[in-house]
């Protein structure tokens, strides 16, 4: 395969006015250049409207580049969608939230949630894309269900712990405490267009998005761990 | 107008093999049913994707009385939302759940507003659709808002009740406390293939979706009313 890679490359050197198809001196960097203008493209105009020659354009590749590392459009779509859901398992790992504190590892999480989604446009762009789709690419992933079950462990840790510390006062399912998280944090943004304009208020404003951010943390946090002492701060709430 | 219609009426009966062209006898049944037709068509395909074709003949009708009654394609797509904002509007209202206790209100709200997206999986759709589209087509609607409106005064008149009768423990913007409401009983519905694959659950499931309620309703009260009386349902909760 790579012999008859190079025999094309060394015929199109010769060839003037042909795309040069040189090798990557930096393959890691190529693909990830490739990924990264893949998730905007994707993010941008879904999976039918996207172009690959935009994204090899972005990414200041060329397409038998785009082709070596993913195959085709299909596969670097999936790759995308792999992409978009490893850096947030990813970045929820690092968190360590279930080796903390159970009170605080909770609101570590939530917070990651709110601002990693805000900060993520695309992230949700293409989840909601691929709901259109019936979710028919994202099936074709099994990285992304193993990424999300240590995501679910985590929570079940940081539930236990809580429970059993007396900090949390109740022992919802991990899954539906984690879908809750979730949908606080992503409504907003994923509605934002038809929210700002039914509610006349500006969604995206950065005031309103600090005051969801807290309202998010107090419900999640009011749900698990009751009313909190009555702190100046509390007070203020009603 | 009718004069002129009853004209070409008579010519085209008079012509083999055209379409009938008569005036419909119940006009305020037909432009239901073409509603009806366009919600299902524009919830499966988007607007793009619809054809105004599908739509008159499902709703078996003509393409002369659809355009009678809605202009042109982007004008029946502008009533097909404002129909799905309408009918979720309109039955929040007839709940009057600002004029009952203000607890009782509040879980019956939630408790609707869960059932009702389960049921309209085309409201979903349309919306989710129109948020891709950036909410072009809605922001055509000046009767959305207005609608909407009325829900946020019914929540802010539901809040005050609850504070003053000290059976609210809190007092969050009233427009928190919808979306809140709303991304708790949507996310799970507009998302489900994508999560019903990664967390690899069925979130279609009957029972699934019970226990989902459940929790919702719960962690709403929670954070309204805080933790409940020590009831044996409580208990079973921990």
């Amino acid at each position: 395969m790579s012999g008859t890679d190079n025999g094309k490359k060394t015929r199109k050197r010769a060839t003037a006015g042909r795309k040069h198809t040189y090798v990557p001196r930096d393959p890691a960097a190529t693909r990830r250049r490739i990924l990264d203008a893949a998730v905007n493209e994707f993010a941008d105009k879904g999976f039918s409207g996207a172009r690959v020659e935009n994204i090899a354009k972005a990414a200041n590749a060329n397409m038998r580049m785009l082709y070596h590392y993913f195959n085709d459009k299909e596969q670097l779509y999936i790759a995308t969608i792999e992409e978009v859901y490893r850096a947030v398992r990813a970045a929820e790992q690092d968190l360590h939230f279930d080796e903390e504190d159970p009170r605080l590892g909770l609101e570590r999480l939530v917070d990651f949630t709110f601002k990693h989604f805000a900060d993520n446009p695309d992230l949700i762009s293409i989840v909601m894309n691929e709901n259109i789709l019936r979710a028919q690419f994202l099936k074709q992933s099994e990285l992304v269900p193993a990424m999300t079950s240590r995501l679910s462990n985590s929570v079940s840790t940081m539930l236990k712990k809580g429970v059993e510390a007396g900090v949390f006062i109740r022992n919802p399912d991990p899954t539906q405490l984690w879908l809750t998280i979730f949908a606080l944090c992503w409504v907003h943004l994923a509605n934002k267009y038809t929210m700002s304009w039914t509610l006349q208020i500006d969604l995206t404003d950065a005031d309103w998005l600090e005051a969801r951010r807290r309202h998010v943390v107090d419900v999640v946090l009011s749900y698990l761990c009751g009313p909190r002492p009555s702190t100046p701060s509390a007070a203020e709430i009603v």
